[in-house]
């Protein structure tokens, strides 16, 4: 190739420009400029991180903890980490448990040991977009098998699943509880896609970032996990993070429960990736965990009235469905003109103030939809009802 | 494949199972239970992160900067970094500018936006293994051309390294200041590197994290930089980090400076490896730039004291042959046994309680030598001398 030839502004590799850019963000820049906009478009809370836990972080400063950590964390909130996940789902020892830095890293650590170019990974969507483009980084072919929309909400067809899991998949990825539909799999989905994986030595990563944000059971109660069918030397990767049950998004800290077999290989992945997440975090995540469990469960109350109170106020709007999902934080409803999603969110935070995520941000499977965060209080999800009961009153 | 053809505890991918994994990590644990070691084996100095940086990232979690940031990096901390750039290597706006979790991660991003499986990859060495490393997780090749040791210390071969870079290669991987052997890239290399990946369309990732820790030049003066000679929409990515200059390995925080074409493709790769760097972790590093010139030029000053206190203190040693290197923070030394460097650093930890990194950590090209870190005071490492001292009298 000679000079002459090279485009004038370098370009990144192809696999990189085709991955998706973020459709919320596409949404919020359409809504520049435009005063008072009620932004419900990101998954992430209105409140700040609870004092006992931003404390830690301070004190763990003041203390001099500002040099590097192990690869898979400090020993104390592994232990801390590996207490938690027994407590929640059976017997789990500190070798199975690692530190991340952020859910997602978690994500890309997991996509990172298992799979690399030309391998078949197969996803259930609507979903979160990074769990498809993570893959797609390391040169995997991801094929997707979406939920069905009735009568009861997002429901699997499991039947699909397991049909699309064939032996030359290498990888399945599943979001549950789900960003963005907020459904959550069955012990039952649960145990017939883990039989099946097992049979044909299919990875399962599961995204489990939601577990404790569930509603359908006791108050507190995690929303089924891998972890309470599965070993724990499994072809089985469990990720979590400790942004949405104790409103810590913005700290980028996560965990990763894996064989121990796969330790070693996955601390050097993450000396390659980021080393160790900040040791002042990981001090915080301990606080977190020992001193937090009030906190949830609080949380997760809170969460289901604003759930409750967002469905009804939207059932009562003309064109709209909507169902409570069972899980996550956010409500995903059909409203009309939600058949161009992408189009219909610009309006509305252009000619609304309202700031949604439209559907189709989280795969083609997810149009008609639009997505609304109500991780705030009652007031400001009214706030936005009625910006979008006036919205459509006008179309 | 049946159930019963499948190994009973599973593995990660070959790809990552052949990753090096630290020979450093191999001493430590050689060392594990041995009381009073002296370590001087990692990357990092001994002291804290000075306090008006810790006290910006507590006082930033009291107001409350616990949210996602933009994938970019907060705005104020891009400015910050523009201007720090451009008064060091000259014009350089925001939108050359992105922050990382880490300079390892930044390593880890700009793979990922130029380089996928099968591509060729040149690396200079002895290097710290990330950087040969990442690329392979990403199913690239990586070719090396060693550094050459004579009377005046680690050399480049220029004709041997512009031979390597054929026409097919995707990426050079440079370090300069170099960690282990403290070698410094000079202007005229440079110049003849850049316009040879000029012609070729060869992209170079030049991982500067060590260009303030320089001695050759005035104080404070930072080492030759590829952003010295190239334009800021060439195919040059120059990553840094704070680690080093500001005391601050435990904290994640990195940079990239890098054509603005790419800044949309490489948004998408943070959303997807971590999202974004701690938001008060971003807002600490406003407070290390800002108000921290006076500290880096004081460090500087201090390193340059103990390298040339070791330099002396070895070269007084039988068989030792050290050079004084012109940056970096490592004194990478011969001495008698060091031809198995990774059993001569083990026997030293646990016979003589010195910890030092083995030579072939950084490759075959570093065997016979080893790596000392310089990072503390002179008291600290005259007490290693004298066990490396007596150490040598035994055999």
């Amino acid at each position: 190739m000679s000079e002459t030839d090279l485009p004038q502004f370098p370009n990144a590799r192809d696999a990189v420009r085709s991955l998706r850019a973020s459709q919320i963000r596409e949404v919020a820049n359409a809504g520049f400029g435009v005063p008072d906009v009620l932004p419900f478009w990101f998954g992430e809370s209105d409140r700040v991180t609870p004092p006992f836990i931003r404390d830690a972080a301070s004190a763990a400063l003041s203390a001099g903890a500002t040099f590097y950590t192990h690869n898979l964390g400090i020993a104390p909130l592994r232990e801390t980490l590996a207490r938690y996940v027994s407590t929640l789902h059976g017997p789990t020892s500190v070798e199975h448990v690692a530190v991340t830095s952020a859910g997602v890293n978690a994500l890309m650590l997991a996509a990172q040991l298992v799979v690399g170019a030309g391998d078949r990974v197969v996803a259930v969507t609507p979903l979160w977009p990074n769990l498809v483009e993570i893959p797609k980084i390391l040169g995997a072919h991801v094929e997707t098998v979406s939920l069905v929309y009735g009568a009861n909400g997002w429901q699997l067809d499991l039947e699909r699943l397991l049909a699309a899991l064939t032996p030359d998949t290498k990888l399945l990825m599943l979001n549950s509880p789900n960003n963005p539909t907020g459904w959550v799999m069955s012990r039952d989905e649960q145990r017939a896609v883990l039989e099946h994986c097992r049979r044909l030595g299919i990875w399962i990563v599961a995204d489990e970032v939601y577990e404790r944000l569930y509603y359908a059971g006791e108050p507190g109660q995690s929303a089924p996990s891998f972890l309470d069918l599965a070993g724990r030397d499994e072809r089985v990767i469990c990720v979590n993070s400790f942004s949405k049950a104790w409103l810590m998004t913005g700290w980028r800290l996560g965990w990763i429960v894996a064989p121990a077999s796969l330790m070693d290989d996955l601390g050097k992945l993450v000396e390659y990736n980021t080393s160790c997440a900040p040791a002042f975090v990981q001090q915080a995540g301990i606080a977190a965990i020992e001193q937090g469990g009030q906190f949830t469960r609080e949380l997760v109350g809170e969460l289901r009235v604003s759930r409750d109170h967002l469905v009804g106020a939207l059932s009562a709007l003309p064109g709209v469905d909507v169902k409570a999902p069972p899980g996550a934080m956010y409500v995903f409803f059909s409203l009309p003109g939600a058949s161009r999603s992408l189009d219909l969110c610009k309006a509305l935070v252009r000619e609304a103030g309202l700031g949604l995520a439209p559907g189709s941000a989280f795969g083609p499977e997810g149009e008609g939809f639009v997505r609304w965060c109500y991780a705030c209080d009652t007031a400001r999800l009214d706030a936005g009802v009625a910006r979008l009961k006036d919205y459509l009153a006008r179309y």
